[in-house]
């Protein structure tokens, strides 16, 4: 029986993507529609006081292509928070025109080889502030979940725990390269959802997506250990973008 | 050939997941919504009544994120009854909002090596009591269908007994550390639905499920021979939680 | 290039499934629903006349779980009368508030081996009765397509036809362990339809299916060679479970 | 580098499997009903003159089970005539109460070592017939797609072209065997369509489908580097046929 | 580590595929009809404005079978101008009557060995009209999705980079034995979508797609390490096809 690495968990997480559906869009009202966008704004307002009272972290960004028309990434202290927060949006004269598309249920997850001996992991700043993060405002998001394989040889699984580290660090190594143009959130999923992991990147240049990921397959982790679902990239929601989105 | 493990079998499971069309809901008339949530209490009364005739158990629990918006695990006697309970339900008010999303067949079941020698398992109250079990009302669930594997080498069941028992027995240890902390129920599926086993898992800590099954997956059993289906959580509802649920 | 093993075919077979879409039952006015009620019971009755003119049988059973609310299992002379029987199904009022769910077809089949020497199969009775079988009216039914597997190492068709007789024979002595307990009846469909064999099990007792498939999966057959599809159980639908079922 | 074999291409194909949504023909009045039973009548005989013209072939056949009602397989000389007669369909009355349910787009194929040397293939009566073929009025229609497995040391495509070779001849010996039973006609679509060939088979006793593709099945070359999409069986439909089909 | 080829990206790409929905675009009036096709060769205009100022390229095609009647292929300058072009058409009369059925986001995608020592890639106009393309008018496109293998020992990732490098020359060779039949966009999608990299192909003869990516099957490349998703071919919308094929 192989080591289990020990984690250090933190808020968990719900990724909600919605597809809008224009046809019932334009049926609403003019009216209809400018209350939809002032609720739209009220909801984002109200999970940004959110943030302010370290109570949890929301992400809003349109995604490219037809998986999804847009996307949140909420953060709450507990499942039953992330429940209110999507029942309350499925509520929402907004969500009368949306259909869900895609969700992913997590918790942020660190290493706890990044804890300090003797200090509570939630009384080290550095560590909260990684374990309950307040999201990026960055240009641009790209999201999938993984798995590590179990097939054959190449079963993460039966590795010993000194080989998973050793491999790990390397792996962060190129992580680290990237350091400054991609800010990384890994949540674990093991037993919430479908995937073990869920990742979520967010960058001011989106290629760096594409760079980091390309790098990270060639590395052994990766190359033979890795197992990706679908992928999701897409850009920063703010209040003009939200009105030009929604403008027909 | 190989040994089959002698099984001991219980009541019957039904997991029964709904999403709500809150579209069609928003479209009844506050009278029909309230007729509707009297009706659902009328029937989790009902379920409650089975439990008191120890006919049967029910729990009733949201369902984080898109996959539903809720789940009710019912077990019966037998296959008559789980579908008169779901043709009950579909026949609702509350079902004529509410679009089936995915749904389970099964059987509890316990290894035979716990029921003493000459004594009838149904006669023996601690056995019963897990074969026939009245669901926990802890604050989460979670439910996941599963396979032992049978690609190449892993193939479980070419394995001999011995060499079964063994890593069952290790695998059972993770389990029991965590007893207190997660309640475990496993119902068995061959040749009643598309996996062979569902796991239904009962904590006050959601956090447990993944610290837990994590665990697991670093156990040979689960290693080499896990094949997983899709991950279910959520939490209880009670009527004041439902009352929330369904308010507009 | 290996042997294909000889087979006996009798008559062509449609499994049939069927979800009730029930805002769209609930809609329609009581003399309609009488009238939808009338004509099934009219359709039943049609079937069993075919039972009596030895043209054919049909099984009628509700299912547990979301996959269906009820299939029908057709046994005809030839794939235009399923054609038939299908279209003229398509065309009730029952039809009009169901959805079809899944439907398989093939013909039922049998090991030649069981042919006496010089004997049409035809014209053997107890032949004919396997080939042409009026179908049991057991309180539940099992329905499962599978391959035999071709992946590596465990190529099925890649074994001499020795090596498979020789299992096939093992494996068929667990089925008869069941005798009295399952009726099985196999169905080919190698060129009719997306798997390779159909299983239809019936009996008085749904647990013995799960003891049945699961005693079997220990089988180097199964172990190795078998891939399954979907599992179907469900209970017999006679006329006051079919009153039952549709009654508001 | 392993060597392509060479092929030999005549009239592209495209496969429509059309559903009939029964609620919506139901919906139409009696007189467009007729109008449209009419057009359908009136498309077949355009077909039938595309026929006569050299210009193209069409078969049209009712499918057993849900996966479609019935099916054209249309040949025609280029992309854009089979886009023509697939959109000209799609404006017909029928195809409002029909929804798609699978296509597929292929090209019919020849190895070229039928080509005698020196002659033009579409010069030479017995391959232009076969490039170009009037397609059987035979009473049943079987069609599936499949690839050449790459899997491990089961991989098609590293093979040397002289160990495909004898590989296929001993599999059209198979074939041979079913001459005046089974009329085959292969359809390549590699960079066309999702799978790498499909084949249409056309026979007066449908058992013979059966007969062909299980035979097959043990010889190596399906055995080890087959592997199969979906399968579609059916009934010829002509006037009297389509008149009982869509007779309310 | 196996190290990763050095790549030069250009212009962002979305595929968007749609299939129109006959039985709306039927229920608009022959006025909305007009307005419709007006509204498109307007948008086409102002993509063709795109190109003229080099900020874009966007390719219009037919899709033959079922996967979807038309394709716009988007080459842009960022993420955002993808998002509004895709959010443009979303809102467009057209648009209202179409179903999304497939949509494909990369970024077009070059060697870096093609770039000359010490030339900034962006100011060699060869390499620049290879990153920024005008997408061709040929008659006939062909679009797949693909990864490299990572399955046992065929892993491309663990190759070293020569071993790598020589495959790929090899496979280059065969590409361009199609010089001047067949024109390929390479876009790179790690990160981006669901599959590694997107391949987008122009002929005026569509049986040059079958003919290329059949030959390069049998090159190690692809026979080990291709995996392909679905494809999709079709033909070149002009202003008098789009009309043949909106006109009722």
């Amino acid at each position: 029986m192989s080591e289990a690495a020990q984690t250090l968990e933190g808020w968990y997480a719900l990724h909600d993507f919605r597809a809008i559906d224009w046809n019932a869009w334009r049926a609403l009202s003019a009216k209809e529609r400018n209350a939809a966008q002032d609720e739209l704004l009220s909801l984002l307002h109200q999970y940004k006081q959110a943030e302010e009272n370290k109570t949890g972290s929301t992400a809003f960004y349109s995604i490219v292509g037809q998986k999804a028309d847009f996307m949140f990434m909420h953060l709450r202290e507990t499942l039953e928070e992330l429940n209110e927060v999507e029942t309350q949006f499925n509520k929402s004269i907004l969500a009368q025109v949306t259909v869900p598309t895609y969700s992913y249920v997590s918790i942020v997850e660190l290493s706890s080889y990044l804890a300090k001996p003797g200090v509570d992991p939630m009384e080290d700043p550095d560590l909260l502030a990684r374990l309950k993060p307040i999201l990026p405002k960055a240009k641009h998001v790209c999201f999938y979940p993984m798995n590590k394989k179990r097939d054959g040889a190449d079963n993460w699984y039966m590795l010993s725990i000194d080989e998973r580290k050793t491999m790990m660090r390397s792996h962060g190594m190129i992580g680290r390269q990237y350091a400054g143009k991609v800010k990384q959130i890994i949540t674990g999923s093991v037993g919430l959802d479908d995937w073990e992991w869920g990742v979520t990147l967010f960058a001011e240049d989106a290629l760096q997506f594409k760079k980091l990921v390309y790098e990270m397959r060639f590395d052994e982790v990766s190359a033979r250990f890795g197992e990706f679902g679908d992928f999701y990239v897409g850009n920063l929601l703010d209040e003009s973008k939200i009105a030009n989105m929604l403008a027909l």
